[in-house]
């Protein structure tokens, strides 16, 4: 793969760009859609901001929370160049990312993708920036960069086993499963749940082209592709990532990944061995303290992580706080539950680009 | 617990009972329905059914299999004993169960109790036929006798681990994460989803009675009652059960047990971890061979076990068998998938009583 050698480039080729200028790619989908959203929320000091899709999208009309309108443009990496972009989120696939970041990155632009194209190689940084943030150093950003964004589900469970991670020793084993949204397949993905969902309560049959299964009243336990070891890459996803975001090659994780039918909040039920003695007071006390994540972790009262609950919301929440009974006082047993399109996508890819603009302005 | 004492009782109480006389007691609700149609269907020889319920639903009439018309009768010990039933089916709540079993014993009657009030007293047996069916003697049988069914959860996975267990030298830690279905909640829970669904549907606001939460689009990690170390009797069940039915106290287990909106079949992520090694072709070799349990294992083919596929089936299917990242050539990774109402109910209930049919024939 020639195109690889690019991943930084010169500092002269970012001269007639601005980090005051973003460039949204992907801009109709979820979170395309949500990435705009979080730029307003967060207050992203973007003068100009400029949407991109595939052509089939080109012209569309977007509301921005401002309530100025915004039209989609047809991608290409010319007319982001001309657009003055420094600072391009990418909301696509893994083909398309690898087609044209390495021509972004080129032209000095950093790219911020949420494909997992290039989460694995050693020169990109994969950045949850409230936990691995300092992973990014300004004297490699003063050209073209990608920065990528991690999976869904590595980005919410890692909101709560980081700091655990920091507190007791590090993280010795992850035993996780997972119960996931609809929107993991996108807008796309949404739209057959909700089709399904009406399907069902009319009676009328229902033929699935997104998932492999009608998702209504069903649970598929295979997501993504599947690897030579049996797990699928989902699954790998969370082994491979959660390794890089905590710089720890040792932390062994196996994980079972399965879709559910809800609509836009993740779960992971997670089995958690610790190097250090661990108890449940202790944990709740820590991640009490940890920005992004709410303790709601009272079951007697009805008080837990549920995904209706989640949804549209910033913070990972965490709860079913239990002494794991086999790995016991080094054991902890947790349900988190956090926001796909946000967390798990949008806000952590919009979070990185206010870090990315903070560490350039400095 | 005076009432205790009673569970066996001498067996001329049974003289005036018969084991052609059969009584389903719950039989207007999910599981006792079930139960009809599994007597039918499992051939089980007896002359005379008798169904009984609570004094709201006497009169209800059932339609059995066979084109007849049963009504349903209010339950009393006396009643059962009028109708000379020897074999008495409970689909009642533990309460029920503790306020009417002891008497139904002293009476000579041997009780298959489908709730979880006598399941972890050392007297009673916990039963699933094809697996531990030996621990019933025909001695222990010829008065009155309380057998335990165990709960769904158990049941299901059972059916899979327990071969296992035989083959690899004993399951030595099991790590489960369940999908529960509505039908857990009997018939009201399968209601409400329903109602639930048609809600959503219809974009109309729905408040839930039987659920802590709308079960639409949403997962909720708690089912039953909070113990006192933090997991809930529903995952204590699956330790307490699997350990007595494997008679085994050394397997260690943990479980985070998940209602999610399917309507009646279970699901378990299961990682275990054996004495011996293990390999993927092992397993699933010896699960092949394994009565009552299908092997659905191409998840490059879309092949995997699916609650929708799973519901109203006898059999047990099990898929996306792995060899576990953190247990290596020691653990594997399952997921398994059973119809609750059948194998993790109604069917294994009624296969209890063929079988102590078949030890008192012979």
């Amino acid at each position: 793969m020639e195109l690889l050698v690019v991943f930084d480039s010169p500092s002269n080729m970012t001269s007639s760009l601005s980090l005051r200028h973003v460039a949204v790619v992907g801009a109709t989908g979820a979170v395309g859609k949500e990435m705009i959203n979080c730029l307003y929320r967060l207050g992203y000091p973007f003068d100009s901001l400029f949407l991109f899709a595939s052509e089939k999208s080109k012209g569309t009309n977007i509301e921005t929370p401002d309530g100025s309108t915004l039209t989609v443009s047809e991608f290409s990496v010319d007319e982001i160049v001309r657009s003055k972009c420094r600072i391009v989120l990418l909301a696509v696939s893994g083909t398309f990312s690898e087609q044209f970041s390495p021509a972004l990155v080129q032209a000095g632009c950093i790219v911020i993708d949420n494909s997992s194209a290039f989460r694995y190689m050693e020169t990109v940084p994969l950045v949850v920036p409230s936990l691995n943030g300092l992973v990014l150093k300004k004297d490699e950003l003063s050209g073209g960069k990608i920065i990528a964004n991690p999976n869904c589900t590595s980005a919410i469970s890692a909101m709560v086993l980081f700091p655990l991670h920091m507190k007791f020793g590090g993280i010795k084993r992850l035993i996780a499963s997972t119960y996931q949204a609809a929107s993991g397949a996108g807008e796309p993905g949404m739209a057959e749940l909700s089709s399904a969902i009406a399907a069902h309560a009319s009676g009328t049959p229902f033929t699935p082209t997104v998932f492999s299964h009608n998702l209504c009243s069903n649970v598929i336990p295979c997501i993504d592709t599947v690897q030579p070891n049996g797990y699928t890459k989902e699954e790998m996803k969370l082994v491979w990532e959660t390794q890089k975001i905590f710089n720890n090659k040792e932390i062994e994780i196996s994980c079972t990944a399965v879709r559910v039918p809800t609509m836009r909040a993740h779960c992971i039920s997670a089995s958690i061995e610790f190097n250090q003695p661990v108890s449940v007071d202790q944990v709740r006390e820590i991640l009490h303290q940890s920005p992004g994540v709410v303790v709601v972790d009272n079951p007697g009262e009805k008080i837990y992580p549920v995904p209706t609950q989640a949804s549209g919301k910033d913070d990972v929440f965490v709860g079913r706080i239990r002494q794991n009974l086999i790995f016991k006082k080094h054991g902890i047993d947790v349900f988190i539950c956090g926001d796909q399109l946000l967390r798990g996508a949008a806000l952590n890819a919009v979070e990185i680009a206010v870090l990315v603009n903070k560490i350039l302005a400095e």
